[in-house]
């Protein structure tokens, strides 16, 4: 198997395509450092596009839901899904808006999705999901139960096709004229991070946060 | 007109429909305060999502990228587009796997995407985008030439329907023999938040950033 991802029709990046990448390796990064997937599909021959958590494992890449949630049964009736997970990391401020910009890491994948209804192969789904958006929780709670694991639809989305676009200036890149124009430019930097943890209500005494969960403040994605 | 967006097939939140709200303080709310939307397309019959950036007058997102992209030239030949805008404020880490969950901000929007060509309408759109996304810059740079008007292909979404859907637990909720579990629970809040400012090469000496873009730091979306 290659190291990259076959570039077609589909998955081109054409527009500043120096930041395209389609390595396997920065594809996965990005997918493991992200949060929530933008999940799209086609509805009555309209694109619908919905925010959904998710985790990877090798080429798959995990999405859960209500079973009965319009996500799950459309996608469960797909041929093709698109998922894009983008994270912003700066603001880039030019002196022109023209040249305005952003950093960012983002992957769009495309692939066909697969309602997964094998009871082990659902948990296991669970347990890539959980371990992807809070590392270290699975083990903290207990299994699911019938009821939850039957309440919830798991679709596997197999990459078939993937391209990932990283900006990282570290300036704005400007015209040549516009240099001589009395306008600060820059980087504005942006971080999404986890803040201090919150106790719930109910704790029973002297339970404290996990390592893995503690690990998790000021970590920026 | 109505301050609710009317609720159809399509923009009807069926899951946790308690989170759900159409009216438009809500909606727009959330629309002003995100930073990029994920804009969905049908592109061969497939799904395909994008991150772009945007901004709003009224009931119009204005979306921009190379006249030349993939995704201005989808849009102008499409007859319905949606976008996604979502913010994540938290973790809510429940005693069991299935109530854990998220507390975010986000909205779907669905309309009719239109190339827009006048040029004073293009410059227009520029400016709210650009306000948008960066408040105050706008004035503070040249107008743009006829040469980036048009290379900027620019595209108005009216706002035919859209949803938004919020959830702000201030804890998690659990089952009830879930509370007799000695597992913590809590919340572990996000920001998306703007950092310190980063000279860009070539400043013109004595040229400092304006006070609305040093309003910026610190900002949380």
């Amino acid at each position: 198997m290659s190291d990259n991802y076959e570039v077609s029709k589909q998955n081109k990046v054409r527009q500043i395509s120096d930041k395209a990448a389609y390595d396997k390796d920065t594809v996965h990064g990005i997918l493991d450092a992200g949060l929530i997937a933008h999940v799209a599909f086609v509805q009555d021959g309209a694109p619908v596009v919905v925010p959904m958590l998710y985790g990877r494992d090798g080429e798959t890449i995990y999405l859960h839901g209500a079973r009965k949630a319009r996500i799950i049964r459309m996608l469960e009736q797909t041929a093709q899904a698109s998922l894009n997970v983008t994270i912003v990391d700066a603001l880039v401020l030019a002196r022109s808006a023209f040249n305005s910009s952003m950093n960012y890491r983002s992957v769009t994948v495309f692939g066909r999705p697969t309602l997964i209804e094998d009871e082990p192969a659902k948990i296991q789904a669970m347990h890539v999901i959980t371990e992807h958006t809070i590392p270290g929780r699975w083990d903290e709670l207990r299994a699911p139960n019938n009821k939850e694991i039957k309440m919830t639809g798991i679709i596997a989305l197999q990459i078939e096709s993937a391209s990932a676009k990283v900006s990282d200036k570290a300036v704005p890149e400007d015209e040549e004229f516009d240099y001589e124009t009395p306008v600060w430019a820059g980087i504005l930097p942006m971080t999404s991070t986890y803040q201090t943890l919150v106790d719930g209500d109910r704790l029973i005494e002297g339970v404290e946060p996990s390592e893995a969960v503690k690990a998790l403040e000021g970590k920026t994605l």
